[in-house]
């Protein structure tokens, strides 16, 4: 404990909420032009924006989080005035399924619908792993058509590309809840026993994280993790193990359109293959090829919602982590069909598909890879000379804005000039502009080409040298102002 | 209570948590275009961007709202698995002291900031008083001098043009708390005392939407309102109620750049009043006249964190609402300096000023006085006439949005052609395409031009003669598709 004292009120510690973090310039900046990339594709599907609040009251958003572990937490919830709970939205599909089922007489149908913004979890926080991240969904309500959901993979590809990702450096898998249901049918699993068939999924989830050994023990007995925590395991026995554990790892072939499950297919297994076999018609039509999107029966998707097919994007680029390390990136987008969470609320069912680009995650994959875009540069610093010319500087900086060239007036305390050059260069300033009483006198302002004189300063080593070359440093007449820093700027792009 | 069915579980009502709303296309596109402007602005001030969480720690926060009816509300507030207490933000600027504490070694001096997002208030709903609303502010944090607040004030001049409000239609006002609080001081308010304090400027805080007669009643013995609630005055006697009064209905005189006061100035008076005049001064110079920028002792600001300048900009376009009754819409935008708010954490003061936007309540004002940009049109919707040929369908959108003109498929049941149109219709589509069997085989597709139709149908009264001219209707080839339906689309902008 810090010693405080006693008569003073204790001071609160400036520090962030643990799993939150800060956004600096340059990342912000980056996902504002991935938003806006993301915008422009979904805007030339015929997607329309809709936001819904940052909260919902809690029963409307339903439980569909895939930590069984913490079954009362993942959401963020607290009571209102009534004693009602509302909890902070943990994705933006749950929402939109209050907001249909509140204005299904009046919207369009199908309805088209993009959101982005923050959402919520409540959940462990580790590397790279925050407890608020930007998501980018668009879903179609309203439509029973695989064709929407065939819709929603042509979208993911698209999205990816738009955002510089270059076919053969992205995979869009597709599976289908149904066949996965199906299969469990086959194994002898009872569907109505909720809890056995949520374990299996859940584990099976963890195909692209774990060791085939560790799905197997999830599936079966359960699994102890380095740390000594156990997760209580499906309960499948040996046989049915083998037989799933077969099945997810058998490809889709194209020419009979299914996968040979070597079990006594059911009629929901049936129908999943179905309409994985009109999904892949779709696309081939549509010339998305199975270097983009390829249907994977081990896809499950975490959330529990999903009824038909789901989706995942996935960044096949090598990539390595600051220490030289191989790394996976795993899942950047997912979605798929929830025909029952309309339901919830009015008992008609509503069929409805939808897809989500995990935009905070893409983004630090884009930068790992550095695929991101340059930050920009900072705006023109002009400098104070004489503390009593303020208004004569802010002019300068007046001008400057007025044609368009972001500028700011030093405005700390101007007593030490090198200072106001370290900040200069701390903002990333392309140029400083200087006035003292002689360039005022003969109308003229000094303008210090930064860029270039960084480059200079690491090319001369004496001192004095320096001193007597002055370089990247010209005179320009203050009427001149404009263009003489237009043409600094022009140099450097 | 409606009646449930004792067997199946009770299914949550779809509502909107109370005070929160949802935001359609037109308003987001709307308020994304604002952003915008806003943004343009702000950079070109030099401000940077920078994201601080939805949710601070509590004591991080502080409690600065003006709501001191319910002392302990206000903001909406949770517990981590800490039990400490987290708050959704109600401001933008109290994270940033939050964040200025925590990383200033790190920063250039003067940081200068901006922030836009949403801000939460438990505070009592009511028409156009929503508990989530957007803010766009820029700070100027580490800057002692008055300049920064002058470029503020400018900043907020430059917004409201930008966003299409021409001079004289708006006026930043600005005072000073202390000539305020000097006032109190000549009247003989204690400062210590700051409940008094406190209530006072509360009161004056009124003057804007309460008569004279109610804001007496405030700084006096109290008020109670039309609904029979009382509120607390700030104690006033009837000669220190006038003495008040008096002074913040005088101008203040650019002459001699000051307000008269009538009363023996003290020297936080003095001292506030010096700062006015170095701003009005900067302002003055900057070409920033009084049509603009004004100072007005008046003027308060709700906010308890303010310890110098303070801003409020305020539309004076006359509007009427929907039932036809004048419209003062108050507020769109304030600021000020907040030179101890980074000191609650570090104990050291760090000089702070800023400007916030209301964007919620600036956009529901342009829309009142019809200043807000047009919707935009939706897809084009292609349609189902053979559900078999779903992926020839297909192909027609993707064409479309290849050339980047946004185009959707009609993605429910296609039984019904009529109901294809009415959506067409709903999504306020330019254009459907429609391509039958006999269209197929001739390798053409028919273009309904929608908005042409509409108008031909206003005209058009007899049924008979629309099915013999079927207007704005064109059959051509497959391969032009594009080139015809952009000049559909060329015809309507």
């Amino acid at each position: 404990m810090a010693k405080t004292d006693k008569d003073a009120p204790a001071r609160p510690v400036a520090r962030l909420p643990k799993g939150m973090r800060d956004i600096g310039a340059d990342e912000l900046r980056q996902r504002e032009a991935m938003l806006e990339k993301i915008r422009a594709v979904y805007e030339r599907y015929g997607f329309e924006p809709l936001e819904t609040p940052a909260f919902e009251y809690t029963d409307a958003l339903g439980k569909f989080l895939p930590d069984q572990d913490r079954p009362n937490e993942g959401v963020f919830s607290f009571q209102d005035e009534d004693e009602q709970w509302l909890s902070l939205r943990y994705d933006l599909t749950a929402p939109l399924a209050r907001y249909v089922a509140e204005n299904y007489q009046d919207m369009p149908k199908p309805f088209r619908r993009y959101a982005t913004g923050s959402v919520y979890r409540n959940e462990k926080p580790g590397p790279g792993r925050f407890r608020q991240f930007t998501q980018f969904d668009a879903d179609t309500v309203g439509a029973e058509s695989v064709a929407a959901d065939a819709e929603m993979c042509m979208l993911a590809a698209d999205t990816l590309e738009a955002l510089g990702i270059p076919r053969g450096q992205y995979i869009v898998k597709v599976n289908n809840r149904k066949v996965l249901d199906g299969i469990m049918e086959s194994v002898g699993i009872d569907l109505a026993a909720a809890q056995t068939k949520l374990a299996v999924l859940r584990s099976l989830d963890k195909l692209d994280k774990f060791d085939t050994k560790d799905v197997r023990l999830l599936l079966g007995p359960g699994r102890k993790d380095e740390s000594g925590d156990f997760t209580k395991g499906a309960g499948l026995d040996a046989k049915q193990i083998d037989a799933v554990m077969d099945f997810v790892s058998r490809p889709f072939a194209k020419a009979t359109r299914e996968v040979t499950a070597g079990l006594e297919p059911t009629q929901l297994y049936r129908d999943g293959m179905a309409e994985l076999a009109a999904m892949s018609e779709l696309l081939s039509a549509g010339g998305y090829g199975e270097d983009r999107i390829r249907i994977d029966v081990s896809v499950v998707r975490g959330l529990e919602y999903y009824t038909g097919p789901v989706f995942e994007a996935e960044l096949l680029i090598p990539a390595k982590d600051e220490k030289g390390n191989p790394v996976r990136f795993g899942s950047v987008g997912g979605g798929g069909r929830y025909d029952d969470l309309v339901a919830r609320f009015t008992g008609q069912k509503v069929p409805a598909t939808g897809f989500s680009i995990g935009v905070s995650r893409l983004q630090a994959a884009l930068n790992l890879i550095g695929r991101a875009p340059a930050p920009t540069a900072g705006p023109v610093v002009v400098t104070v000379m004489d503390k009593d010319q303020i208004a004569t500087y802010q002019k300068l900086v007046q001008t400057l804005r007025e044609a368009g060239i972001p500028a700011e007036l030093y405005l700390g305390n101007p007593k030490k000039f090198g200072r106001q050059l370290e900040y200069a260069d701390k903002r990333g300033a392309p140029v400083a502009v200087i006035q003292g009483s002689n360039e005022r006198a003969a109308g003229q302002v000094i303008l210090k080409d930064l860029i270039e004189g960084a480059k200079a300063a690491a090319a001369i080593k004496d001192n004095r040298e320096w001193k007597e070359t002055r370089p990247a440093q010209v005179s320009v007449n203050e009427a001149d102002l404009v263009a003489e820093v237009r043409a600094i700027l022009a140099r450097h792009t």
